[in-house]
């Protein structure tokens, strides 16, 4: 059942006309292109990075499970498909974050298909040009994530651990939270453009980085965002590394799990 | 006459191992991509942008001239060649810029040609991963700049405009001061990558956008950086833009006055 564009119009609640007062914007450790080249193991601790965020993805050291962090709580969902609460020690490689703000909230009273959410998130978002924060939390039937083993160098690319390593996870019918970034198209060499997302269960059990879901209903909210704040990693790794190559089809294939028919990431816009 | 890179270190003096207490990253506004979209009306007021440097390269509004600022002084070479200090009420589209603060410094005592100068920066910067700030004050000669007529709405793609609209100047014997910029090669959505500079002669009078030079000696300050903001405009030209174009090959002939050899840009990295 598709959502009509102009009732998920109607059932949006913008909160703030003029956005927040302090329009903080993301922070982002660290580059995709630096992950999908291998670089694995980041000097950010989760404590560094709570400053920047109470809402983030990303990944963990040695890429050991997908990183979720929402209300100031961070997790990973390991290779076992189960999430794990993360100590402020524990360090990543590549993080996305924002003290999540929210501008707008929509609901969603009956299922939306992925296609149909897709959709609906496409008329909320204020451009495809700005950054958005979105948090989804209800009812989900069949999302399917995905998750990696820890690695142990030297590392190898991450298309490559992805096609050969990555695990699959099919939720059935859960309550849970996705939370995710829309991105402009204009990041391509530095973070995903288009939709991102992790999940995680409300018994913050299960979760990892969603492939694909076949319905949800609930609660859209997002936080609209003007700025993005870059850190780089200042050690020989990254400094080394041949960042020049264009891995685009390479991060298509990961992000999207090798192009499957209707993922996420794609984009009315 | 070239310059031995192994005499090249030996000039280099670190000035602090460790880099800046604080080390204060790049800020940018707006994107390269939108401003070869032909979104040439910024909102950022030159009184507004001076927080984030003293140090910067850009342009204003309706691209009336190349900017260039240093020693928190800002200007603009218009397409007759000279040089105008701005008001703090000048807007601009599309601005880089840092607080310098010189990490390194290196002295060319005896001339440098065009690719013996890109040859010697390769070896002054930390890594073509990160960011950097580099100013080259010294005696040159013959400069190739260029700068572009202010336009009127409604705006052409950048790339058009400067294919048939491009001023060149030809400046001889000069004292003068080389402001710029090496980005990495995944910000090509966002910025230049490699190098991008811009001159003003030490009388203030000429200037523009660098396309070549014949030869340097002087004194080169090197200032890293390992973090970005970027700022983007609000407002709805910029929200409603196409940026999904990759506008590589524009970018490129904009920036490196189509192609000609030997331009600036091309790095050993």
């Amino acid at each position: 059942m598709k959502w009509p564009v102009a009732l998920a119009w109607a059932l949006a609640l913008p909160l703030a006309a003029t956005g927040n007062p302090q329009d903080d914007g993301l922070f982002q450790y660290s580059t995709t292109r630096a992950l999908l080249a291998g670089l694995y193991d980041g000097d950010l601790s989760i404590a560094e990075a709570s400053h920047h965020g109470d809402f983030a993805i990303g990944t963990v050291n040695a890429i050991d499970g997908e990183l979720i962090a929402f209300d100031g709580h961070f997790f990973r969902v390991g290779s076992d498909g189960h999430a794990h609460r993360l100590g402020p020690d524990t360090r990543t490689p590549f993080i996305v974050m924002k003290h999540f703000q929210q501008d707008l909230e929509s609901l969603l009273p009956d299922p939306l298909d992925q296609s149909g959410l897709v959709q609906n998130l496409d008329t909320l978002l204020s451009s495809a040009n700005h950054f958005h924060a979105i948090r989804i939390r209800g009812h989900f039937r069949s999302v399917v994530t995905r998750s990696e083993p820890r690695q142990t160098p030297p590392y190898r690319p991450l298309a490559e651990i992805m096609a050969e390593e990555q695990v699959t996870f099919e939720l059935g019918e859960v309550e849970g939270t996705l939370v995710g970034f829309h991105s402009p198209s204009f990041v391509e060499g530095l973070n995903v453009p288009g939709y991102h997302f992790h999940f995680l269960t409300s018994d913050e059990e299960r979760g990892g980085h969603v492939l694909a879901l076949v319905s949800v209903r609930g609660r859209i909210s997002i936080d609209t965002a003007h700025r993005l704040e870059l850190q780089l990693p200042e050690g020989r790794p990254f400094a080394d590394a041949n960042l020049h190559d264009d891995r685009g089809k390479e991060l298509d294939a990961v992000e999207r799990g090798h192009k499957e028919a209707g993922s996420f990431g794609e984009s009315a816009h």
